[in-house]
């Protein structure tokens, strides 16, 4: 077992909170003065702990054991959504960084890296930092891209003298495993009152914007019989599609319809056009497209009802990540060793182990949120469950660094390294 | 039978379309340059037909059959919604013009007074013409209203040098019944191939704006039981609601959502807030009255459904009109007699007819609109369906003439004035 220290980790996050504080909560977006001031604190803290640390030419913050040729990769993100809260992706770091803390003092055989991934919000792209680790963004893929307000990204990385630094990548011979710790951001542990979420899965979406085409008439002058109501018949599409996506679904499929407008607009007027975006999530593949099937029979059998013509286009789609089996199983036993309850569940969140997830075994364990929120001031745990989420955290992956050092990698020779290269 | 002109009726018609005239359509909101310019020639051709011409201090323009004690007041308005379409208002004035100057040739014994009022669209307020005309607007309640813009109504009459001007005045001693010509502004009479609408009744609203208030919550983490999803709540009550006013109403009731916001409004957030603006009518006070206890069933049933709090608040009423038996049996009578096919309906829109029938017995016949269109410059109706329109119209005046003459009113003896007064 890993010697890590609760206290430590719960100074590293409170320390970690000041950067960009705003109440209760954080405010650092990623690139921002706050978020490159955390950045060069966490680098610090990495150092002290005898980790080879860099910051990389996207703004990545990496420490790794010295001591080890292959590792467990631990971490999530210090950046967060304007005004956000204090814990999410910061609650990561610090796991991860206090169990790396504790494996660099044991000179574990298997080491813990940590990562600090940029931009997991998406300030400028969503998982900018761990797509890049991945080596899913080409240089081309980078070169456009903008905040809403115009700033290149380029611009921004050279301002911050980041953008001539050496990019740290996932090393497929080194990195056995990825572990990311993370407020559920739900209210599902905490209304069930339960300690810990082992997730099975992070949900792959399908997005489509749906239209209705009617005609305008005066509301007082036409019939019923002869309209073309478009808001109505979104209505009715509404319901129905709900009905079809429940039926197709699992029991943790979920769906919304939440951008919904109607023109033109007036008490008097039928509704000539509505539009609404549909959404719909799932963990497994299959179930994925069982609910894109019902979606699309749904819209085909609603073309033409009401004499309103229904079309749609895909609005985006992501593809779900399966978490990997044993790093599952070493966490919910360590659940159940610690006293801690648990559930197996999928995240309806997008998460940098989502990217991980498509070329290493991936894994994550939520801790409750506090009525559910995130991404604002209110976010927060409980001490308790931060401590015990730790506990339980901490030794999954002494769990997995132990099982990993019984099964060797496929792809090199699991040694110490001979001499350790100069910090 | 009054020797009427159709030809004289459609020069009439097409030369007021040029008055303010916008392509197919006119232009003519009130007190507008315009809407005063075709006022002054119509008093130009009341005067022609030996009328009593006077442009009252609210711009109604009224000609009166100076040989009469008592009349049938006809006519519709001159002005026009902005871009509005050349028949709308203006069919019904000249209609009356018209039958005006034939009574008055023919020295009828119950005279025909014709009137323009002033401002049915609303452009500074509804019926602003016929409501002053039968007493309903003080001049407190005058002095307050402006356009959207500012501007004032008193201002504006003061520069059209009409502030100063008399009013003209309904008086149930002379104004035995109200009959007013329309385009129908519906696709009613059009699609089933009918030539001409006998009104009878014009219908009443309710408005209601209807709150829909739940939670905002990420739409990934949050299950489906969870959510407190205010657009989900909408839609359904939408459905029940619409099968319900479908229960309650009569044939001829018609509603509309026409206004409907959603809140945030983004893909990945359950909505929190949707307003739903609910409008029904019917021409009879009882149904209207069902109906209202329908909306008040579902908005009281849909109150906490999927948890989500549903209030409503009063947003607009309007009394049903009744028509006039007798006018309503000439008019049917006049169409048989003339050969054209007839249906009794409902008007849904508002008329001036609507503010004259709690005074006195009124009456409207409606012409087809092409595609049922209105307050567009597309707006439009056959000449062959002016002509026959127009027929029967001026037949049912003789009928109601003669009627009235048969049977005298209850105010004042019905008696050619003993000596004209001098024009």
């Amino acid at each position: 077992m890993l010697a890590v220290s609760e206290d430590r980790l719960l100074a590293d996050l409170r320390a970690l909170a000041e950067f960009g504080k705003v109440g209760t909560g954080v405010n650092r977006p990623a690139f921002s003065d706050a978020d490159l001031a955390a950045r060069r604190w966490l680098m610090g803290q990495m150092q002290a702990a005898g980790l080879e640390t860099v910051i990389d030419g996207i703004g990545n913050v990496y420490g790794r054991s010295p001591q080890a040729t292959q590792s467990i990769l631990v971490g999530s993100h210090s950046d967060s959504v304007p005004h956000g809260g204090w814990l999410d992706g910061a609650l990561g770091v610090t796991f991860g960084l206090e169990v790396a803390r504790a494996a660099r003092a044991a000179q574990s055989l298997v080491g813990v890296d940590v990562i600090s991934f940029a931009d997991e919000e998406g300030t400028w792209l969503p998982c900018l930092g761990s797509r890049t680790f991945c080596g899913e963004l080409a240089e081309q893929d980078l070169s456009g891209v903008q905040t809403k307000t115009g700033e290149r990204l380029f611009d921004r990385l050279a301002q911050l003298e980041l953008r001539d630094r050496p990019l740290a990548r996932l090393d497929p011979y080194r990195h056995r495993a990825y572990l990311e710790a993370h407020i559920e951001q739900g209210p599902r542990l905490i209304t069930e009152g339960i300690d810990v979420g082992v997730v099975t899965g992070i949900v792959g979406l399908r997005r489509h914007l749906v239209r209705f085409r009617g005609r305008a008439d005066h509301a007082g002058t036409t019939p019923m019989a002869m309209r073309r109501d478009a808001a109505f018949a979104m209505f009715d599409f509404a319901m129905s599609l709900a009905e079809r996506l429940r039926a197709a679904g699992s029991a943790d499929s979920v769906w919304n319809f939440g951008i919904v407008t109607v023109r033109p607009g007036a008490a008097n007027v039928v509704p000539a056009e509505a539009d609404l975006t549909v959404e719909f999530r799932d963990s497994a593949a299959d179930v994925l497209e069982r609910m894109e099937a019902a979606f699309q029979a749904a819209a085909s059998a609603a073309n033409g009802r009401f004499n309103v013509a229904v079309s749609s286009v895909p609005n985006g789609a992501l593809a779900p990540a399966a978490m990997d089996g044993d790093l599952i199983n070493d966490l919910a036993e360590a659940a159940a060793q610690a006293g801690a309850s648990h559930i197996r569940m999928p995240s309806g969140a997008g998460h940098d182990a989502m990217i991980l997830a498509s070329r290493i075994p991936a894994a994550m364990m939520f801790v409750p949120s506090i009525d559910g929120r995130s991404h604002d001031i209110s976010e927060n745990t409980s001490e308790a469950d931060i401590r015990r989420g730790f506990r339980v955290f901490a030794a999954s992956v002494s769990k997995t660094l132990e099982r990993l050092a019984r099964t060797p990698g496929p792809h090199a020779p699991l040694a110490r390294r001979e001499k350790e290269p100069a910090s």
